[in-house]
């Protein structure tokens, strides 16, 4: 049995041997190995750095007085930091396991995205959680930024989480049970320690010192700052996040303070960061300059094909978030089709398939090269080469000594009617590995995705790091050459292959190759593998899967795995009795397990995984097993607590949730959001059940927030709250109100059922929307931190889906919304409500173009989705009136009369000026007209009674009379049909597509 | 090369691999390992516990920027506590010095005295600091208290010098080129840390602040204390310690501020402790509790000897101090001598020696047995035995029935005169071995030391612990049993031998086995030994050793080495440029070397170190002469920067020199010294001369102990006050009275020269004494922290060996002392200053009696002594009147008259009532006497003419006579004679030793 100072010792020798320093744990309290100056300074500026040590990590709110299998206020972290990257961490660190005695082929070890911010520190990177057979035991880090630095070189951090690992080693299910030494349990050295932290950090640490405390630290690191003195400014900057943590434990921590906190610790942090930099270039970088590895040569020469081949182009990654790697493919798909088609190069179809560690573009019947061809090069205009006489000018003869010719060999060109001289030359067509080095090298550079890193290549920027190049063109090699990197025949396999790298012979046999290798590369065969196989696992229990409502989360397993291997575990069914939500969440989002249905639909006690690679199956069952039972345990115990716990309690609890500095806390806002309901109810005029629901469910407003469960599964917000409320004998309607307020959750997700809870859904989204933009905060084409489109979405998708809320317009809820924000003191301009109604009625457009509408109907109805649930009504109208000839002639006359009356002309008239015929039968079917219903599929009927009499108008009347009286009254006439029909539609907007017969 | 992490890791793995559990340092600042509650706690309490961890131990007074070679701010331990002790800790802390790839058969390591106590905490132990080479690597100690609570079982903590153990493997003379990781120095490493943080804590950490959170850190401490949470309340008593010596390091603690600091931290860390214990005792020891070595058997049957044979009894110890060396040899010949003694056994000399690691005596001779004997019982007395008829009474019937043996078997028994009855019973004697067994074993039981500690024997006590026990009678073991220990034929050598245990065949061969194995168990051959290698080791470099001056340091020598090995070793002749004092006193005090001096008696750049055993003498010489180097570097660097202070700022200093709670910072007490001796100046008339010198001396009184020197090298006081004042330009004589006033610092060392030193080391002592007693601190029989018995003997030799000086008499000075520590607020009572005087005066009376003067002429001269200087006149006065007629006669007389006159008689009479010539004839004499002289030479002659009138005067005068008058007169005028006499000797005390006449 490998004890846990086994397992330090042993990552010990393995990082030392691997060039690392050891030092020794930092001498006040952190919360992460982290924040030890051994990492956090140290990744700063050019010098390299290799270090591993031990970090018992800190984090008070982790107190559970040692009760909790899973949660300790001290817990050892390992933390390894190369610098720079060295080209291959993921393999050293496979290596470590292997060290600390995991069976790296039983296992299943995989890198999950998982990406790394502390903007308190302004600090961020991407890497994975490394994933032992489900089981999160390292966070594996390519540093970005750190205080607000952007880090050259990058360094990679490597945290392993030890208790976690030693509990998945030593198959035990508490920590006090881990093996820590020889024949001394983790709970017997330290088990008292846990408790009496514990009960410091949760109960009995004195608030006001602590408080007191901060100053102290934070005063005294300004000063350090001030005197240049980065490690001891840096150890205060440390404890103020110590003491902030305690008191965030000790439940001491206003909005206000928090804020206000953390803007201090942020600013410190960072310009400890920056002092240390500063520092580190005043003594010359005592530790030299990190070395990254150097450009690769670029081709000199390329192999000459003969015949027409495939090429194979595999980029060798490693592990990209899933969602990354379906849009590579694309992406190089759609590269590769363009740029080849920007050559002369003749080939068949590109295909580009991906798994996490490759994209691979297949280009079938590659041409031997480019036919050659002729480029002509103009000249001057043939009037200015030759001079009267036709010998050649000046101009003409330094235009041939340019391009290398004798005069003589210029011609005449004719572009556009236009005679120049100019020059044919012969363009021979290049071979066509040297046409795909060109195109394949700009491929690999413009790799690119929604959130880029760098590693230790000095110039590429992707995803995650790019580690190698194959580029076959038939049997031969394409020499491709992109920064640090060269194309060769050399994939990769599985990491765990007893030869992870495999020469390829031929761009043909690729595929066939990485099958024997058991990888597939194509996403769509991995997934039909996996329904394929995990159908079949359902099935022995007599069960299935939901792959439909799955889709989603086996979009991701599809991309998480290049050997798809289902297995099937079980879980106790005493789990059973939580609410199925909790169940799934965390099997779905935590986990990524298939849920395991019986023919009711309800949940059995099971779950498909879906491993990577040949694994041990009995060990990846076991581990992943154990996993979710502490999972279910850790929900099981939320449960219990929240039951416990009086929905009040939880309530107070969101004054201790940070929702933005200046909009205050989530209880401000809960708080915010039920007023506002409340003021809109009477608008929809809503009923006296609905009053009494909503009333109450504006006081619980978001209370699960405050509990437990919430707290650890953000998601089942709302599904919570139901929950609870219903154990806690609120009344159903009360508890569906709470469920309801935070749907949908995402685009396509249902909207409330009812209708208290649909208006405490809109308070919620116009309180977001209102509060943001309010303060400046609205989206940019990057960055939505809040979200607000997905909320803006959510608005348009409640309020067409409630039509007994017509009344409420996105003016109307964001006024009350802004009533609410400005009664805590801030002002919600005028012009924000306005961007904030444009920005709705954008995603309502969408919803609407997304559905297939044609953009011109949209177009058309788009004035009206101010309450979108008219515009649906008119768009729907339209699309029954479309193709009506009656509709056609009523709109044409409508453009008609549109197009004459000019721009602010009054919808009035003195009709005692009307004499003519036409014009009195005009006015008299706009008298009849008169104050015409909006709703389009009653207008038509209405106004049709204006077609032949302006058709009739326009045949005998001229408008525009000399007598302007007259003239005045003809156009006030038209402009009040104009008014009648406005605010119908945008007939501009809906053009001429139905007027086929102007 | 080994690296320093690469040492951490051996050691690491060395001590997990023998059972000890790693832990991480402590996450907040600690001063010590000690301190990590990993020691500090588990040492208390029944629980077994054996750790090893890193701990990086933050002391912001050493702080230097960086600079210093040999000092930093942070420096790393490495920490180990064996609980219990397992028996071998030595040999297990030999071995790691191996796995450090320490070859320690060429190396010279030794275990060297060094008891720690840290009061603070109520914590201390007794042991060794390690030598390697002459150089402190490492901190071995019995932990005996902790907490103020005493150790049950007692722990092993040992404690590398990481840095130290490096530079001397590494042979690198500055801690920043230790090699720390491949690639990496120490320097480079930590380098900029070190000399930030030392700015911190030497520059800018803010006092205000600091003097803060030792409140809020202290009243935490207090709270935790009373929620009975010993873990966070240590926590906070660290945070108060850091805290504490951060503003040490600022120089900003008051002397008052450092008394109420330490009080309270101590308060706090006691009840840590205690709370601690008890926690564990209410979780009932969850580790279970540490078990001892049994008790060995009790003998059951005993050799039997068959002729005369040597007795060989070798009591094995860890290393003894060398001051207990030579006393436990006293005590155990003494004890075996007087033991045997109390047995009819038979037996010729008893030789005891000693070395460090045993003590052994041999008795020569020893019979085999005890011959028979009879032993009386005494019975009732023989008037209660026998009735009138001589029938046995049922007393006596009852006596031979408890004595076994039938009535007819009584006899009588005369026993001073009165006759009892009485059973003889044969006694027959025991064989040697038998014999011997108790007196050994009782022998062993009985060791004690001037401090005693445990280990891990149940019973035992002595200095250090003992491990084996040999004794052999002749070729036969004594079976002896002690506690856990039985005697065998077992002996250790080196513990560096290939077989560090031999057996002994017999008795008499012991010491040759052991010369054999290269031990000399004999002191005196040690010496011996000593002196003859030294003498041609100097000798080759032409110098020589005054080993008359090196006595002191060479008894220690001789009892810190088994195999004495001196070894000739260099030092930089630059060195010499210092004072001598300094050289010389790092030689002796801290590296125990023999200094070499040339011709003229100056210092040689050489000196001679004595290694234990046969070690390699290049590694041993090189290794010396690096640490004497450092030293010698160190020293220079203090030099230096104290000659480029100015004497004020070190005499500032003293304002952060805590002397006593009570009685003020050293600062104060100077200030009192320098008015003392102004205040005594005039007593005793001093010239103009030097009170001038005595006015500059008392303002710069003490300055030298603020030298960074002094704080280095206590013993310096004084000699650098002298370099210091004439380099800063005071006069020689200020200089001199600087120097002397710390003079004498023992037993034997010179008085001061001059007078104005000679009072201020008066007024320092009487300050001292006054001090101490007057706030009840006088010494006891076996605690003298103050050395006030020195300090006392001091005053004495002073005051004798100054006669101008004699006006100031004991009380006179120690008024004036009292009467400025009066003015600071301290009452001393008259009483304490009659206990010093009685205290000083026992000191002058031992110091002649040690001269071997006659006891009864010293307690003659006692009254005088409070004017020492007149009671060593008169002593000399009386010594040369002994022998003389005259002397004797006038002796007589006065005598006579002392004794005929009542206690308490008026030296008055009323001469008219003397009518008898007789009367009269004395009473002219006693009128010629006068007021005679007090001094013993001027006042016999005197005083002679009384010796005739008072033989008459007792011939002829009945003293008693009728009338009252007459008789008031007569003795009026004897008491007048009487009177006379007093003031000059205790005519009593001197009894009748001088007058065989009488």
């Amino acid at each position: 049995m490998l004890t846990m100072q086994d397992a330090l010792i042993a990552l010990t020798k393995y990082w030392t041997d691997r060039g690392c320093m050891i030092v020794q744990p930092f001498n006040t309290e952190v919360g992460a190995g982290t924040l030890n100056p051994a990492t956090i300074l140290r990744v700063l500026g050019p010098e390299p750095w290799r270090v591993a040590y031990v970090e018992p990590s800190v984090r008070p709110d982790d107190a559970r007085y040692g009760e909790n299998p899973n949660r300790l206020q001290t817990h050892t972290q390992f933390q390894v930091v190369l610098k720079p990257d060295p080209g291959n961490p993921q393999e050293l660190f496979l290596e470590s396991l292997t060290a600390l005695g995991v069976d790296i082929h039983a296992h299943d070890v995989r890198f999950v995205e998982d990406n790394w911010a502390n903007p308190a520190t302004g600090s961020w990177g991407l890497g994975w959680e490394v994933w032992l057979d489900g089981l999160e035991i390292t966070q594996f880090t390519y540093f970005q930024q750190a205080g607000g630095m952007t880090l050259d070189p990058v360094s990679v951090e490597i945290t392993y989480g030890i208790e976690r690992i030693m509990m998945a080693l030593q198959g035990v299910s508490h920590f006090k049970d881990i093996s820590y030494a020889p024949g001394i349990s983790y709970g017997e050295a330290f088990g008292q320690a846990e408790y009496e932290m514990s009960r410091y950090y949760l109960d009995d640490a004195d608030v006001e010192s602590q408080k007191r405390l901060f100053e102290e630290y934070a005063n005294e690191a300004r000063r350090l700052l001030d005197l240049r003195l980065p490690v001891p400014a840096h150890i205060q900057v440390l404890r103020c996040s110590h003491t902030f943590n305690v008191l965030d434990a000790r439940g001491a921590v206003s909005t206000t303070e928090r804020a206000k906190a953390f803007a201090r610790m942020r600013t410190l942090a960072r310009e400890v960061a920056q002092l240390w930099a500063e520092r580190r270039t005043e003594l010359e970088h005592p530790l030299g300059t990190a070395e990254l590895p150097p450009a690769a040569p670029a081709p000199t020469s390329f192999p000459v094909a003969t015949g027409t081949r495939q090429l194979t182009f595999e980029i060798g990654t490693e592990e990209m978030p899933p969602s990354e790697v379906t849009k590579t493919a694309a992406a190089v798909k759609t590269a590769l089709t363009e740029k080849l088609g920007a050559t002369r190069l003749g080939h068949g179809d590109v295909t580009v398939y991906a798994t996490p560690r490759r994209v691979v573009a297949f280009v079938a019947a590659v041409q031997a090269g480019e036919p050659d061809a002729e480029k002509v090069n103009r000249g001057p205009k043939k009037v200015a080469a030759y001079d009267a006489d036709g010998n050649v000018t000046k101009a003409a003869a330094g235009f041939a000594r340019g391009q290398g010719v004798d005069p003589s060999e210029l011609h005449i060109l004719d572009a556009d009617g236009v005679e120049y001289v100019a020059v044919t030359k012969p363009d021979p067509g290049r071979g066509a590995a040297e046409v795909l080095s060109g195109v394949l090298s700009e491929i690999v550079a413009g790799l690119r995705s929604d959130k880029n890193m760098r590693w230790n290549d000095a110039k590429l920027s992707f995803t995650r790091p790019v580690r190698w190049l194959v580029a076959l063109l038939g049997d031969e090699i394409v020499p491709v050459s992109v920064s640090s990197l060269a194309a060769g025949r050399t994939t990769r396999v599985h990491r765990t292959a007893a030869q992870p790298k495999v020469e390829i012979a031929s761009a043909e046999g690729y595929l066939d190759l990485l099958r024997i290798h058991s990888i597939e590369a194509d996403p769509a065969k991995r997934r039909q593998q996996i329904i394929e196989t995990s159908e079949r696992l359902a099935a022995e229990v007599t069960g299935s899967i939901d792959f439909a409502a799955e889709s989603a989360l086996l979009d991701q397993i599809v991309n998480l795995v290049e050997e798809p291997t289902p297995i099937l575990g079980n879980f106790s069914a005493d789990y059973l009795d939580l609410p199925a939500e909790i169940l799934t969440t965390v099997m779905r989002k935590h986990q990524r397990y298939l849920p395991v249905r019986g023919a009711d639909g309800k949940l059995l006690p099971h779950f498909v995984a879906v491993a990577n690679g040949s694994v041990n199956e009995a060990t990846v069952r076991n581990g992943n097993e154990g996993v979710l039972r502490a999972r279910y345990e850790d929900a099981a115990f939320f449960w219990r607590a929240d039951l416990e716990t009086p929905l009040a309690d939880m309530k107070a609890e969101l004054d201790k949730l940070a929702f933005e500095e200046k909009l205050g806390s989530m209880a401000a806002r809960a708080g915010r959001i039920g007023r506002i309901a409340l003021a809109l109810a009477p608008v929809a005029g809503v009923s006296d059940d609905d009053l009494v629901t909503l009333t109450r469910a504006a006081e619980l407003a978001k209370f699960d927030l405050g509990s437990q469960m919430v707290v650890e599964l953000t998601s089942l917000a709302g599904t919570m709250a139901r929950e609870y409320a219903r154990r806690a004998g609120e009344t159903e309607a009360v508890a569906q109100a709470l469920f309801d307020m935070e749907l949908p959750r995402s685009a396509g997700d249902p909207v409330p059922s009812t209708t208290p809870g649909a208006l405490l859904a809109l308070a919620d989204r116009f309180d977001l929307l209102a509060g943001l933009f309010g303060i400046g905060a609205k989206p940019t084409g990057s960055s939505d931190p809040f979200a607000l489109r997905r909320a803006a979405g959510g608005v348009v998708a409640i309020l067409r889906e409630h039509p007994e809320l017509r009344a409420i317009t996105l003016s109307a809820g964001l006024q009350a919304a802004a009533a609410e924000i400005g009664a805590q003191g801030i002002d919600v301009p005028a012009s924000s409500l306005e961007e904030v109604v444009e920005f709705t009625i954008r995603r309502y457009e969408q919803q609407l173009i997304d559905r297939g509408d044609d953009h011109l109907q949209v177009a058309a109805v788009l004035p009206l989705a101010t309450a979108p649930v008219v515009a649906d009504e008119t768009l729907a109208s339209l699309q029954k009136l479309v193709g009506s000839a009656d509709f056609a002639q009523l709109v044409a006359v409508l453009q008609r009369v549109r197009r004459i009356v000019p721009e602010g002309t009054a919808a009035s008239y003195d009709a005692a000026k009307l004499t003519e015929p036409a014009e009195v039968a005009l006015h008299e079917a706009v008298e009849k007209v008169g104050q015409a219903p909006t709703a389009l599929g009653d207008f038509v009927p209405a106004a049709s009674v204006l077609v032949d009499p302006v058709t009739t108008f326009f045949e005998e009347i001229l408008v525009m009379a000399e007598d302007p009286e007259v003239k005045a009254a003809r156009l006030g006439l038209l402009a009040t049909i104009g008014a009648q029909a406005a605010p119908v539609l945008d007939w501009q907007a809906l053009g001429t597509s139905l007027t086929p017969s102007e």
